[in-house]
């Protein structure tokens, strides 16, 4: 049975991977770079992109954010506030985003050009173990840990940390209260992956959303020099 | 390709209810109350713990503890602090605990006397999908969530608060800056699971483990009548 499950789950995978190069080609065609952002469920991956899509917006960016969840469209009219055409992906059990899902909501999501964007936002369900084996044709995968977790989730939960592109640290506004022990955090991050991109926010207070901003608009750069 | 999918994980699913059936009546015979901790990763479960154990030692109780996670024996090393007996399981890359599992570490542990204690906590890994459909055999299946993860969890994770007969609301010490809406978090976990028992602990204050620990006292009556 193990075995026979072991090679289903390699089938799904390659199938995705296959659609997940096939969307990555679509969105570098078009100079769009795509974000997929993961974490545990209540990081404040929401909040960060309530932020970012409102102030993207303010600096005259073209922004979009697919967003899933098991259920509910919660997160999407929080998101929609900004302005930002906003879609919700409802897993409706599933513990993950694919690129299936991905394709087949930009597919029917009649009212938007993805050659009028620069970035497209992929908020993943919140879930710190399954959704590192998606790929969802993103450039940049962004795992996001809160001062609230724990320290040691990196360690805890090595494929998803190790399989980011840039890691956000959020919440930092509440550091204190929780006892957070931000060198040690910052350690652990880069045990898992070493040299990683580490961003310390708060989405509340607005600290170090300029950091996080500058390299999104520096990782647009090689994407729209293609086009 | 998607039904011989559905079709193995109903047969994964249905050898796991068998096993969990053997593992509980097994418990059930030796007057063992088996409590199965799910959650976030991050919302305190090894936390609570810690104190919950400390606590039911010192009032003379049996207590030990078997603690999920990917990769480390972080929590373990933690809980053991306690005194009390403490397995870590490792389950590399799954994302959370079955019933073969826990089965296979207590037959494993030869210093482990089932017949000696009162209770088991068997804290799963950190995930808000995947542990709802995997049964341990636990008799009380307990849902944390804790006061920085957003006060809508449970509506956009219906599964897991819906398989679970409490509730535990946990860093109730860092609702204010938080600012945790209690009033909304507490109806949308009875929307959910309607009528379900809440508690509201801070391990770090000691704040509402009375409760908790009355609760626990009083699970155990039944079973304990029955040896």
């Amino acid at each position: 049975m193990t075995t026979r499950i072991v090679e289903l789950r390699r089938g799904i995978l390659k199938k995705n991977d296959e659609l997940a190069a096939g969307l990555r080609t679509r969105f570098n065609s078009c100079g769009l770079l795509v974000l997929n952002l993961v974490s545990s469920p209540g990081t404040g991956k929401t909040a960060l992109l309530e932020r970012t899509l409102r102030e993207l917006r303010t600096r005259g960016a073209g922004v979009a954010a697919l967003v899933g969840d098991l259920e509910t469209d919660n997160d999407a009219r929080r998101l929609a506030a900004s302005g930002a055409p906003v879609r919700q992906i409802n897993t409706h059990g599933i513990c993950h985003l694919d690129a299936e899902m991905v394709g087949k909501h930009i597919g029917e999501w009649n009212t938007l050009d993805l050659a009028n964007l620069d970035y497209l936002f992929i908020e993943n369900v919140g879930n710190l173990v399954c959704p590192s084996s998606y790929d969802l044709g993103e450039r940049i995968r962004v795992v996001l840990l809160s001062v609230t977790e724990g320290e040691d989730k990196p360690l805890k939960y090595p494929g998803l940390f190790n399989s980011a592109d840039a890691a956000i640290v959020t919440k930092i506004d509440i550091a204190e209260p929780c006892g957070f022990n931000r060198e040690l955090a910052i350690n652990n991050i880069n045990q898992i992956r070493p040299g990683i991109r580490i961003f310390e926010t708060s989405a509340r207070t607005g600290q170090g959303m300029e950091d996080w901003l500058d390299y999104l608009a520096d990782q647009r750069q090689p994407a729209a020099s293609l086009s």
